[in-house]
């Protein structure tokens, strides 16, 4: 495995986010649509952590949300970090970066995810809105990756019944 | 009033998709967060047809499923486009000519509409996947409308509150 | 092949694009920074053609095309479509649905190509401005495309570096 | 002025960034097209900060870049900021939260000017290179500004005309 993936996957682990858990979103949501199982999801999931993007915006976010948590930034920033108001979009923004290669199916299901936030998108998110721990940049990217392995589903399966 | 802005609301009504029929998913989905009035959504919604890219996407996309269900373009692309299928992602990056311009509240926001299609959305989709009508590029046109709306309320009253 | 990717190399040539001419443009702007072949460069563009997203782009965009010299759509619409102002931005849209699922290298050189049209971007540019053809959609398709292969090759590179 | 503008252009200043030097890029690039004079160009380039989503990119891609310079986060992540190769397209990403809300000629600029990088841009850019700054996010935020104010101008330009 590419070194920056298992530190991509080790900074996960240790914000609280395991593979285990985004596949477990995925399988849910599809199990009404394919035959899948969820040991398949997993391997989805963990293929879209193969993409240069997906390792840099992994990686990117959780400093900014470490930096944030120990106030390395300027006060002013820091704080709107923190606060994650619907007015900060650039969380969203990041998380774009993995939503984009995947294509429309993914963004439809990012901003359906983003919105409802099932399950440990929404722990890490109360986390965060608690001040326990700053969340802002996770909760976005652990819903993007969730949509990309959903996409990446569907295009799959699509080829399979051509 | 723009002549171009005059003629996009008249293709929209001719489609079926009154100002109105927008503007009540506007003030249902924001009413629970803010005080606001429906006459106010719909000069939000109207407002946002202020914008090039906005008219620009609206007669685009109306023209698309108009010319499809007319059997004006080559069969492969004519039958892809009637069928509507979730590989078919072009209608949906139309739309973000719309969303873009609006950041990311309508982003989310236009996710979670593609997504549950909530009234008037739901029956134009349903409409298009019953063959009656092409409706392709609508229902995306129309979510993509109700999240820009939703997404200058927010700003519009976080620079209130300030 | 897919059936689609012939019906999407067939109307590409009947609009006037090759592969080649294509190819020659990643070439050009490639072969300083890489030890590449013409062929290499060819192989990579019809590579671009297996996406989904590609093809539909692809499909719909000289749909649009062929559907406005034939002057099938609405007025109003149909003379915006044939201006191509700098303000009607559709265009660029929809190639985005290409150059998108590439990540942020296609996205820049999208943006370089698609101001400098060298070549055959120049040449199919030239004769919708001449009102010959109109070639709104076609020419970002093939500075998308264009882009994707270079984002393309510049990833490849990267990993058989590391 | 909103207190946040304010602390935006004092971040952009104290890392070599004038309202100046990013105007009179945007006037080189648009007085051949239209009668414009400096002074306008000035006023264009700052009212692009009124937007949240503006001062958002600007504080949280100078914040980044502070603290990659001062080695505040990861080693690993640390040294891809540092690096700012082709392959790390975050910082673009970031400057799309800019670029998006202007629409499809702030994009088209956007990428030529992050490919040519003129004047401030390439000399940010050059000092990053040399590690003498960390300048990664803050090259494309300056492209992406003058981009906006681009789009903004030709806009206004095609209302007077109509």
């Amino acid at each position: 495995m590419n070194n920056l993936k298992k530190v991509a996957i080790d900074s996960l682990n240790e914000r609280g986010i395991t593979i285990d858990s985004m596949a477990s979103i995925v399988y849910e949501l599809q199990k009404e649509y394919n035959d899948i199982t969820l040991e398949y999801c997993k391997d989805t999931v963990l293929s879209t952590l193969d993409k240069d993007e997906v390792i840099n915006a992994v990686l990117t976010g959780i400093a900014i949300d470490k930096a944030t948590e120990q106030h390395l930034f300027d006060p002013e920033i820091n704080d709107i970090i923190i606060e994650d108001s619907k007015l900060y979009g650039i969380d969203e923004i990041l998380a774009l970066s993995i939503v984009n290669i995947y294509g429309s199916i993914a963004l439809t299901n990012f901003g359906y995810l983003d919105k409802l936030k099932p399950h440990i998108i929404g722990e890490i998110d109360k986390l965060g809105k608690e001040k326990k721990r700053c969340n802002t940049f996770l909760d976005d990217i652990v819903a993007a990756i969730i949509s990309a392995a959903l996409s990446k589903i569907a295009h799959n399966n699509a080829q399979k019944e051509n």
